[in-house]
């Protein structure tokens, strides 16, 4: 497959992945008390399990495996796909990690290796602040600590969690992102170490990849109801890798019922699909795409907005075996624009 | 609002719930033992949360609350409705119970109930054998006892479980089932104690009731990919009060995650899909609709196959306000004949 594709007009990718190599391109940013808690334990930084690396969802056969280098990224995606500004999501597992003083150093880490490494020497990259999400006060201070930097668009969850994130526990987190001008983003992954459906543990990674929907859709659901989003009135979500497909007829059943029972959450003060289109965004691809383009016209149409999709190229995950197949067949001239750069230009301020 | 709906021919209602009024209607069916248990001790039989009584979600508001009676159900739904067949679903909460022994003789004395007061009473009734699904082997051993009643269809497992219904721990009930010539169905609700989320425990009730679709998603992923359908040709698999325009996009991710990943579960001789639309049926109501009706036609057409979907009233839980909402508008006369009758009758052998 070629990575070359000419839109004939720049874009924003708003998910590049940026992988840390191995633990020792963190230990320049480590301090001395880590640097030898990691030489003298077992302890060699946290394990990422969400994207094997050879799995077909991972890697499409015959592309090159990345090695984790800027060069590598701007010759493979930044160049060829003419992107203006790129989205580093660096799904390093802080959140695997249940020491607390851990996790924070290992944030930090990574959040000073972003900025070191990445946002300082390309200006066409911007970057989500990765945090120690099992401790929100601790999230919060790593929040603060670097969200002023020019390069950091948005925080980092993974969205797998112990618990739904609209929980009152997770307060400090949105109250940081906001007070830092930066987007929340649910990122596909986690490891917090519960299940991830609501009937435990599914036997294959099959039903992890296909699953991460549904977790998606909870924590939708959840933020919604909660009342986040009208605690927060300059918050906003963006969906990562979660898939879109299934997002209408989840905006119908939410709304059916909540007419029924919205008297248990009486701070929304309008439907929740209201909330879902005037506050969340959602990566383009992966596309569960049917094998009928009209049926995937369709679903954009019962979205109801265009504002909703945001380009992504999911680097290095390509779910696409050509890159004609990056975006639906079948757009508007209009909207073919929004989702290459219009829409997330507006949502991330750009 | 009028419970009298003629759609100019019989139908089929695959969703008729019959309610345990109290633990007195059971005692005649428990023996001596279990009279004097639930006499002497705290215990006064399960308690099922699935439907709080007074939720709008339960009883539309001026809808007279059920009283648990044959004669009701006669005069609201059988006869108003013209119900050739009615399938009657007890969700008695069996599942709660975690002595098994416990759980076992009230899953008799359910099923007993059901014969003596409602199947040897109405020829138009059929129901669903209620079984302790936390052990399987006892599971078995009641479908076995009492499958070959001709008033049994079906056997009934809650939607949530402790670990998905495809695990090989439960292939007990599945043998029974097809042993039996029942359908095996997933019902709206449960109480296996583990949370019913990917991300622990939601706050509110309207969460437990619009993420009940994700754990059907759940389900229905678990049990194809563990390869359930492929051992058993003859399982028939039934979701009932699941929703369904998820179907399609969970349909499209399934069938193309699986695609990528199926070296993992080499027993699937064919898309995922093609197990959903060869195997599986789902009840019509609640219908998780949009506000525009082409938008739900689109969704039907997305559903490629007029044979999964089949009427049901999901009495006295009325989703809709009118009667005549009780159908999508637009049907076609042929699918809208399959939808009220002919669906059920070819999938139950009625």
């Amino acid at each position: 497959m070629s990575t070359r594709m000419d839109f004939g007009q720049p874009v924003v990718d708003c998910d590049i992945h940026a992988t840390v190599p191995s633990i020792e391109a963190l230990l320049p940013y480590l301090s001395d008390h880590w640097r030898e808690y990691i030489r003298t334990s077992a302890f060699k930084g946290a394990v990422d399990t969400a994207y094997p690396p050879n799995a077909p969802t991972t890697v499409q056969p015959g592309m090159p495996k990345p090695d984790g280098s800027l060069a590598q990224i701007q010759q493979q995606v930044l160049d060829p796909w003419n992107v203006e500004v790129g989205i580093l999501n660096c799904t390093y597992g802080i959140d695997g990690l249940h020491n607390p003083d851990t996790a924070a150093a290992m944030a930090s880490a990574v959040n000073d290796w972003l900025i070191a490494e990445w946002l300082d020497k390309e200006p066409r990259l911007r970057a989500s602040v990765v945090v120690p999400t099992r401790v929100p006060e601790m999230a919060a201070r790593e929040i603060d600590r670097v969200g002023a930097h020019p390069g950091f668009v948005q925080v980092l969850l993974p969205v797998r969690s112990e618990a739904p994130y609209g929980h009152r526990r997770y307060l400090p987190i949105f109250e940081a992102a906001v007070r830092n001008n930066l987007v929340v983003s649910l990122q596909f992954g986690g490891s917090p170490g519960n299940p991830p459906t609501g009937s435990g543990w599914p036997s294959y990674y099959l039903e992890e990849y296909v699953g991460m929907a549904q977790v998606f859709q909870t924590q939708v659901l959840n933020l919604v109801v909660e009342g986040v989003f009208d605690r927060f009135s300059d918050l906003r979500l963006a969906l990562v890798e979660s898939g879109w497909t299934w997002l209408p007829s989840l905006m119908w059943r939410i709304d059916k019922d909540w007419k029924g029972l919205r008297r248990e959450v009486p701070w929304n003060t309008q439907v929740p699909s209201a909330y879902i289109r005037e506050r969340m965004r959602l990566s383009l691809q992966p596309v569960d795409a049917p094998d009928e383009p009209k049926h995937l016209l369709q679903i954009i149409d019962q979205l109801g907005s265009e504002d909703l999709l945001m380009f992504s190229t999911d680097y290095p995950h390509w779910h696409f075996a050509e890159p004609e197949q990056a975006l639906p067949i079948g757009l508007s001239p209009g909207l073919r624009r929004k989702i290459l750069r219009d829409n997330a230009r507006a949502f991330y301020q750009l």
